[in-house]
């Protein structure tokens, strides 16, 4: 394939004639928001976090019945927590007072929050489609199943917000590196908290994630795998400036959910319509988890780190009902990253995708 | 001039032939750093934190003497707390175990902490001795004292942590602005809190600083005056995405302080060797205002932010004591930013600025 790009270490890996990846985003991207991509060169994002095993195969038809070209498959890594009913029902008590003013019941058993992590099942997905690249959340899964994965014949990505973690990755064989800047939206990668697991461990492992600027050449020195810039990169500028970094792409996330495809619910539109560099915050009030997102009445109130919140994903299950029928986003996690207002609006996909690889080599040339 | 740079506005403006702003740094920048710097093309900066008004006019003089090229003075434009000796007692309490572990008495009156901010005097100084560039942090002085500076003929700079700072610098007529990321070390500009002075609010202004790929190019969609682009540049790949995020130069700290010329403590050197992307923290332990260096005990055990710790400056005071005659660096302010560990070894300020001149250049021109 005959590109402009000077740097085609990750063109050549992922069989993709831009340097642009769509950021899976679990609960906003859809099928179409990924064929959109593909369409223009980059590489679309499926979310398997969103799906189960029949969803998730139906979502990979989809694609492939639309276009001719590669498709990551994403799937978070985490381990499911044991149960923890006194710290859940300390959580409940936490929120109870929303309960009452929103006229619920707090004594109602809340429905279960969840993200399904890479299993058994989904490898065997993996094995059955052979998705051409494979992403990784929260760091990776057993051995045995990356080896597999392996084995089906797909590129393993997966992110790392420190340079601890992208060492980390690349001793374990992933073929390219998500450098994943503190400004991102969404879910923190992180995985090697470096404070352990106190009540502060949090707070700390966030205070000192390093912004893309700092990280992406010290990840660079440090790996030899090919390295993909995420965070704050929402226009031509951000991606010319990653590449000037020494990144061999960029993931866009944010940008993505300005784009007609995407399925967010109204009050997480109405939050990135005002979103700015200010008002996002890394909190872990919404999952049990460090994401970014827009600044709101939960995350004030409560956090921006909850002691009581419960280990992800069960933290969410309670906001559950306090989100139903409420267009006010008190409780709705917005996420969104620190360059939300760059983003162009009222595209789709495929044109936000060759406009940020327009802008983009037009600035790399000296525009 | 004839230099090979495309956007010349910072150039021009100030009189230096590269876009490369050397940060003034109290207590470790000194004279011959700021000629070192201007011989290479680019401003030396003086902070007159760390002066009396007699050693500032010397220290310009020194400068004047060996090179003739522009000059920033520098200063903090906070305003002196009224004393609160009830804080002071609460912050002194925190601190008396440390004061048993080292031999000392937590009873005896400890020293002052201090930082000189810019007054009628420093003004007078100002108007005596018309340095080519005045620069404030923490906002801007008295709109009278800004009148005589510009009447003075000195360009005015002052820093922004946000888009919000940015126009609010821009309103009142500075002639460029800093976009300083939360990557930089030392004291963050901050000073429009946009959560109010609750005990709380350290934390959650700092918990919405965006990084530096956030903040280049919304400062520069929201301003017309040319923004410097400021934090984790220490090298070539970091002045040239800066340069392509829209910034017309950038000032650089943290890499002056592994130059020959710096004058900084031992604990403070020994903390920068070990300074990596993921152990620097936001604090306002050392001082009462929030800034960025490598953790240590004290940041982990009273931070990082600390509701007893008095206003800046006076949060210091009573840590002096307690650095003296120790080489542990556990009460030492080590500032440093995030990409401390890029920054070039055992050059002169010189070398450094010429080095990054070249590297950037070259890195824009596609090496």
């Amino acid at each position: 394939m005959n590109t402009p790009w000077t740097d085609r270490r990750i063109l050549d890996l992922l069989g993709i004639a831009q340097p642009i990846l769509q950021a899976p985003m679990a609960g906003a991207s859809t099928p179409a928001m990924a064929v959109g991509v593909a369409k223009a060169g980059g590489l679309g994002a499926l979310p398997s976090a969103q799906y189960t095993v029949d969803q998730a195969r139906a979502a990979v038809g989809e694609f492939r019945a639309a276009v001719d070209a590669p498709i990551n498959l994403n799937f978070f890594s985490h381990v499911t927590p044991a149960p923890d009913p006194v710290r859940m029902m300390r959580w409940r008590a936490r929120l109870a007072g929303y309960y009452v003013e929103a006229g619920l019941d707090p004594a109602e058993a809340p429905p279960t929050g969840g993200r399904a992590p890479f299993d058994e099942a989904f490898c065997s997905l993996v094995e059955e489609l052979r998705p051409e690249v494979v992403s990784f959340h929260f760091g990776l899964p057993d051995p045995k199943l990356v080896a597999r994965v392996k084995a089906a014949g797909s590129k393993i990505l997966s992110s790392a917000t420190t340079v601890a973690e992208a060492r980390w990755l690349e001793a374990r064989g992933v073929d390219a590196i998500i450098a994943m800047g503190a400004e991102a939206g969404g879910h923190r990668a992180s995985f090697l908290g470096g404070f352990g697991d106190g009540e502060l461990s949090h707070t700390l492992d966030m205070a000192v994630q390093p912004g893309l600027f700092a990280l992406v050449p010290q990840i660079v020195d440090a790996v030899s795998a090919p390295v993909i810039a995420a965070g704050a990169i929402a226009d031509g500028r951000g991606l010319a400036a990653a590449l000037t970094l020494g990144a061999s792409a960029v993931q866009v996330g944010t940008a993505f959910l300005f784009t007609n495809e995407a399925q967010i619910p109204t009050a997480h539109r109405a939050a990135l319509e005002k979103a700015r560099d200010d008002n996002t915050m890394i909190t872990d009030v919404f999952t049990g988890r460090p994401a970014r997102g827009v600044v709101n009445r939960l995350m004030l109130d409560q956090g921006p780190f909850a002691p009581e919140a419960p280990p992800f994903p069960t933290a969410g299950g309670p906001l559950i009902p306090l989100r139903r029928g409420g267009e006010s986003g008190d409780f709705t996690n917005a996420w969104a990253g620190q360059a939300a207002h760059l983003a162009p609006r009222g595209l789709s996909a495929q044109a936000l995708t060759e406009t940020l690889a327009q802008d983009g080599l037009a600035r790399l040339r000296g525009g």
